[in-house]
């Protein structure tokens, strides 16, 4: 039988795993205490939910459950293989919430103020640092269209980072109805907007001769695409300045007030500043988009937006929602690359010898563990190597059943 | 879209995955208390290892992931449902636990005391309080052989539910050779004995007269399915007398050894008892085998045995490993049935106007977080409304923007 975990997924050791559910733990403490509440929702979706739900990219990335008996084996007659499976592992968390949201929005506080922390799976091209299977930090805010939504979840999340001991990143604030407005305004046909954004949102990876090549090769307007590079290459990028050449500027004026606000709540930790070119993958975004960067790291460590259409396919009436989502995997690459240490309870091994009676040797164990975090072990002929190697694992102490003697481990053991 | 989860499977609101964050927390606490480790391992597995595991029915229940691109083409062209896949989602934690173990091995403390609280997938017929998605929590100790490995996790198991709040269990034990021995002198084929021993753990679901008709079906020999009606209809079914009956007595004496040990450690607050007809479903248990159940609810409330030639189907050579698992979803309902309330910070309210500056709202909200865990919420024109509305969901007080004011919300409010 094969040990490997399956292509593009990965074992946590404990040492790993520690560090995981450290990171977790603090993030999960900030929600919480900003007034998140918790839910948690099936890996599995419906398969017509997930084609549905305009996750850009990630619809082709879907994992897909087989059908069983009898349903299965009438699929297998059509001869058609979509018929093969009616569901499907979830790509992100938000798709499941709005679903969650439509099916319990009697009984939910209005606004809801949202936590989710879960796997995700997506089929990507395995590559180093890029899983298949991660976990997602999410809080979203639903029922709330003023720009205090995102606000309150930028603060939060920036709190979160500063929490883990992230400091001086970036917020990128960017507005998709303003961007499609700026596209439209050079020229791009209203039916090929979403699909300009998309190779848009590529600026950071392809650069803008990318974006251009790209944009071309779709066979878009060449004044338009003209435009638009001229932009990337010359143009004021700054707020204002698109603000100034925008007809709406409702969405610039958002944008603004977020900007500022977040930025008077930083005092000076971390900034937020506008990002004309930032996108964002999901088809589903509607209006303000985000992401968190930092110098120190390539990029974002958390993104999200303004998902105001989503909930509306569900109920058939539109409700204002907005989430931001930290890249959890990312984060904890970057303290085990810090090779950053957990502060956990002192540790302490208790030796036994083969011919104690196993209860008084668990007895004894309960009473150190008033101290410390107690492992029992049957002590080895080599103690020294046996000591060394605890030390090695990190306890802090050994102690001898049956005498009351506590032998301190490590130099700088306190 | 759909609203509703998919079929089995469902979502848990706020106060439910209160009650779940609790009680899995409680859980982590005492397991990490005790010196085990927690892991975390793909939610996915190989196809073929998890055919070959021994699983018994849940071999049966197992969702199984579609292969894509190429792999699915070329599949599809053979005709053969059974090449559609190649990833399944685990049944359990106990079979991706032995090939992270095999897989790292060298790198693992022996013994390894080890954590799994995590997702599990049957395809089980949807029925009430049974779902296809569940959360186990599971500790295992693998590389000793002796019955202190049983012992240990018993009594941490059982700190763990008092943890939580659960007392005066039993701790039913079994051991599957011992078992296969009385089965094999009253004259079943040694071939027949795993099968003989699934009916029989039906026992308290079929009763005596159900595990007979069963096995007659099975076409067993009639003289053998006589003694065992016998012998679960009149004969002695204490330790000490079916010890007496057997010729190679040393699983009754690991038995009594773990029994006894357990009982001291207990102080009364739960007791181990011999279970002479408790066997499991798991194919793969190879020694004992112990649930745990309680008077006051239907069913087991933890499951665990030892299961020494699982870790040996991928390395070669056999590994000893014993594990334990926690209910987790039977813990989570029954608390949820008696409206059990988890602690928690004190929440408060912080309600603001339109006209307010969001910013200083949340600064406002930072103070407060000193003592509470701090909602920010626009005050609603109806004010008395909105909060019997907070206090209904638990508030403890509201405080209102731009005064000193904090009301404290509920009469038993402290």
């Amino acid at each position: 039988m094969k040990t490997t975990p399956v292509k593009g997924m990965r074992d946590c050791l404990p040492d790993e795993t520690r560090v995981r559910d450290y990171v977790q733990g603090k993030i999960l403490e900030t929600y919480r205490q900003s007034g998140f509440e918790r839910i948690s929702t099936p890996v599995m979706e419906d398969m017509e939910n997930l084609d549905k739900s305009d996750g850009g990219d990630n619809l082709n990335l879907i994992f897909k459950v087989l059908k069983r008996g009898e349903k299965l084996d009438e699929a297998l007659k059509t001869g058609d293989e979509r018929q093969l499976c009616d569901m499907g592992l979830r790509y992100d968390l938000t798709v499941p919430l709005s679903r969650f949201y439509a099916a319990n929005i009697e009984s939910l506080p209005k606004p809801f103020k949202v936590i989710q922390t879960d796997r995700v799976f997506r089929a990507e091209r395995p590559q180093k640092g890029r899983y298949r299977e991660v976990v997602q930090c999410d809080i979203d805010i639903l029922g709330d269209e003023s720009v205090n939504a995102e606000t309150e979840l930028i603060d939060v999340t920036a709190r979160a980072l500063m929490n883990i001991g992230f400091n001086g990143f970036t917020v990128n604030v960017n507005d998709r109805t303003m961007l499609r407005g700026m596209l439209s305004d050079m020229g791009f046909p209203a039916e090929t907007l979403s699909g300009v954004c998309v190779s848009f949102d590529k600026l950071d990876k392809i650069g803008a001769d990318g974006v251009k090549a790209e944009l071309t090769e779709k066979g878009l307007p060449e004044s338009a695409v003209d435009a638009l590079d001229t932009f990337l290459k010359s143009g004021d990028m700054s707020l204002e300045a698109v603000k100034q050449k925008l007809s709406d500027k409702s969405a610039a004026e958002r944008l603004e007030k977020i900007i500022s606000a977040v930025n008077a709540l930083s005092d000076g930790s971390y900034k937020a500043v506008y990002a004309p070119s930032l996108v964002r993958g999901q088809g589903y975004y509607t209006g303000t988009v985000f992401e968190i960067s930092c110098d120190a790291f390539k990029g974002a460590i958390a993104g999200g937006g303004r998902y105001d259409g989503m909930i509306g396919k569900f109920i058939g009436r539109d409700v204002p929602a907005v989430g931001f989502s930290i890249g959890f995997e990312r984060i904890c690459a970057i303290l085990t690359d810090q090779k950053f240490r957990v502060p956990e309870n002192k540790k302490l091994a208790l030796l036994y010898t083969e011919d104690t009676p196993f209860e008084e040797v668990l007895k004894r164990a309960s009473e150190l563990r008033r101290e410390y975090s107690v492992t029992v072990l049957s002590r080895q002929k080599k103690l020294g190597k046996q000591l060394s190697s605890l030390e090695e694992r990190g306890f802090a102490a050994a102690a001898f059943f049956g005498t009351d003697e506590i032998k301190t481990l490590g130099e700088k053991a306190d």
